[in-house]
C-alpha cells in the first residue's frame, strides 16, 4: 500500500543514478550555451535555478527498468526533456506574470516578458536541434506532440478561472495535456528500446504518476507553506486558478463561502485574509482530501502499470517514487 | 542588369506554381487544425490574414530550379516553412506589442498576449510534428537550426534601440538572423535533392535574398504608404528601431539634427512630426540610397550564385525574384 510507505525523499530515488544526472546537467549546460551575451547571462540564471530534475530521473529509472543496459544517449535525452520543462516553465512564467519559480526570481520578472518569450523559443529550438543530432525520430515524434499537447493545456489554463463553469472533466484535460504528458513522455522515451508492452507500460506509469504529481501540487498550494514550495501559500486563488480541491468543495459549500468565493474571484487583487478564507472553507468541504484520495488512486493505478515489467531494482524505484508524489512537502 | 529591370509583381513570380501554392495553403490549414475552440477560433484569423507566401514560392522556385521533378512532398516542407514563419510572426508582434499586421489586428491585440506566446509555441510545434512525419531530418536540421538564429535574431531586435551603439556591422548580423536565415532555409530546404553545389548555391542566392529583402523593408518603412505596407510609415521609429537608413544616415547628420534623433529615442511616444522630421533627415543624408544601394549589391551575390545553376524557367523566376525584392512597394 503505497500512502502507508514511509515518506520517501528525491535524493532517495536519485542515489541510484547520481553520475548520470550530473552528466544530465552538464549536458544542459552544453545544449544551451551562447556566444550572445544576453543569452549567456539568462542562461547562467536559469541553471542557478536548479529544479528538481524530476523528468531526467523518471526517464532514466524507466530506461533502468526496461532496458538491458543503460544507454549513453539516454543522459542526452533526459538532458533535452528537462530543457522542454525549463523551455515550458520560462513562458508560462511568462504568460502568467509569475514572479517567482523556485523561490528564485523568474525570467520574466528579472529580465523582461520579451525576454522570457524569446528565451522559452531559444530553448526549444536547443531542445529539437539535438534530438535531431541524435537522428532518434521515436523520441522527436514523442517530444513533439508532448510540447504540442502541453501548448493546449495552457490554452485550458486561460479558460480555467471561472469555478461554476470549470468541472472536474475540465480538470482532468488540463491536467493531462499541462503536466503529465511531459512525464509519461519522459517515461516512454527512457522505454524506448524495450518491447511494446513495457514501452506502453511505462507510458501509462508516466500519465497517473503525472495527474497525481500535478493535483498534489494543486493540494500543496493550498496547503504548503512558502519557506517549502518556494511560492506564497494561496497562489492559485490570488491567480484565479481554479484547482480540483475548490471544484469538488464549491457546490458542497454554504451559501456564505460560496460568496466568499465568488467575491475572491472577482477581486483582481484578493486579501490575504479572504484566501485564508476560502482556503479553510475548502478544506472544511473536503476539497483537499478528496484530491488526495484521487492522487492515490492514480498512483495506484501507476503501481498497476509497474506489474507488466520484470521486477528489478528500477522498478521498486519508480514504485518508491510515487510514494514520492504523494508525500512530498514541495 | 537587376536594378534597371521592369518592376516584377509577386504575382508573376507565382503564375507557375499556383496550384501548388493553393496546395501549401490548404497543407497549412490541415497543420494547425485543431479541436479546441479557442485555438480553431485564432487558427481562423490567422488564415485570413494571408501573407505573401514569400518562403513557400522560393522554395517551390528552388525545387523547380535544381531537381528533376517537383516532389509531392515539397509543398508539405513549403507550409512547414511558412508555418514556422507565421509563428515567428505571432511572438514577434506579441514581444513588439505591435497591433497590425498586413493591415490586420496581430493575435495579442485581438486575443491577448498570453494567447500570442501559447499560440507561437502551438503552431512551431505543429511544424516540428509534421517534419517529424516526414521523418525527413535533413529539413529537420536545416530549419531547427533557422530557428534558433531567429531567437537570437529576436534578442539581437531587443538591443537594437540605441543609434549610437548599433553599428552597422550589428544591423547585418540582426537581420541575418532575423529575416535571411529562414529565407536562406527555404532555398535550401527546396534543393535537398539536388548537387550539394546546387544546394549550397541556392543557401547563398536565399541569404543575399533575404537580407535585401529585410534592408528593403526597413526602408519602405521610412517610405512607404500605409495602405501599401498595412503599418503606419515611420513605424519603426516609433517604435526605437535602429534601421540600416538611420545607421548610414547619423554620422553624416548636422548637429541639430541628431538632437532630433535623440529626442525622438528618449521620447517614449513620438509625435508625427518629430518622426517626419527624422524621416527627412535620414533622406536628405543619404541613408534610403545607401540602404538601397546594398540591398542592389547582395541582389547582385544573389544572382551571381544562380549562375550555379543550369539553365531553366524556375531559375529565371528566381532571378526575376530579385527585381521584385528590390523594387516593391509592400
Amino acid at each position: 500500500m503505497i500512502s502507508e510507505a514511509a515518506p520517501v525523499t528525491l535524493a532517495a530515488l536519485q542515489a541510484g543514478i547520481l553520475p548520470r544526472l550530473t552528466g544530465v546537467r552538464e549536458e544542459i549546460r552544453r545544449l544551451i550555451e551562447a556566444d550572445f551575451p544576453l543569452i549567456a547571462q539568462v542562461n547562467s540564471h536559469l541553471t542557478q535555478m536548479q529544479g528538481k530534475m524530476l523528468r531526467p530521473t523518471l526517464l532514466l529509472l524507466s530506461e533502468g527498468a526496461t532496458a538491458g543496459r543503460p544507454d549513453p544517449r539516454s543522459v542526452s535525452l533526459a538532458a533535452v526533456v528537462e530543457l522542454i520543462h525549463l523551455a515550458t516553465l520560462v513562458h508560462d512564467d511568462a504568460v502568467d506574470h509569475s514572479v517567482l519559480r523556485r523561490g528564485m526570481p523568474t525570467i520574466n520578472a528579472l529580465f523582461s516578458h520579451q525576454i522570457a518569450v524569446i528565451m522559452g523559443d531559444y530553448l526549444y529550438s536547443r531542445a529539437v536541434i539535438e534530438l535531431v543530432r541524435q537522428a532518434d525520430l521515436e523520441a522527436l515524434q514523442i517530444l513533439s506532440r508532448v510540447t504540442n499537447e502541453m501548448t493546449i493545456g495552457e490554452m485550458r489554463q486561460l479558460l480555467a478561472h471561472d469555478p461554476l463553469k470549470f468541472s472536474e472533466e475540465d480538470y482532468d484535460l488540463l491536467v493531462r495535456a499541462k503536466t503529465a504528458t511531459l512525464i509519461s513522455g519522459a517515461c516512454e522515451v527512457g522505454a524506448l528500446s524495450a518491447s511494446p508492452t513495457e514501452r506502453d507500460a511505462m507510458r501509462r506509469f508516466g500519465e497517473c504518476a503525472g495527474i497525481a504529481f500535478q493535483i498534489v501540487d494543486d493540494v500543496l498550494d493550498f496547503t504548503g507553506v512558502e519557506a517549502d514550495t518556494g511560492k506564497p501559500a494561496g497562489l492559485d486563488l490570488r491567480e484565479h486558478k481554479v484547482t480540483l480541491p475548490l471544484i469538488y468543495a464549491l457546490p458542497r459549500m454554504s451559501p456564505a463561502q460560496r460568496i466568499q468565493v465568488a467575491d475572491l474571484m472577482d477581486d483582481p487583487e484578493p486579501s490575504d485574509a479572504a484566501i485564508a478564507q476560502v482556503v479553510e472553507a475548502v478544506a472544511e468541504r473536503g476539497g483537499l482530501e478528496y484530491a488526495r484520495t484521487r492522487a492515490q488512486q492514480l498512483c495506484a493505478q501507476a503501481e498497476a502499470a509497474l506489474d507488466e515489467l520484470h521486477p528489478s531494482p528500477a522498478r521498486e524505484t519508480l514504485r518508491a517514487s510515487l510514494t514520492y508524489v504523494l508525500e512530498r512537502r514541495r
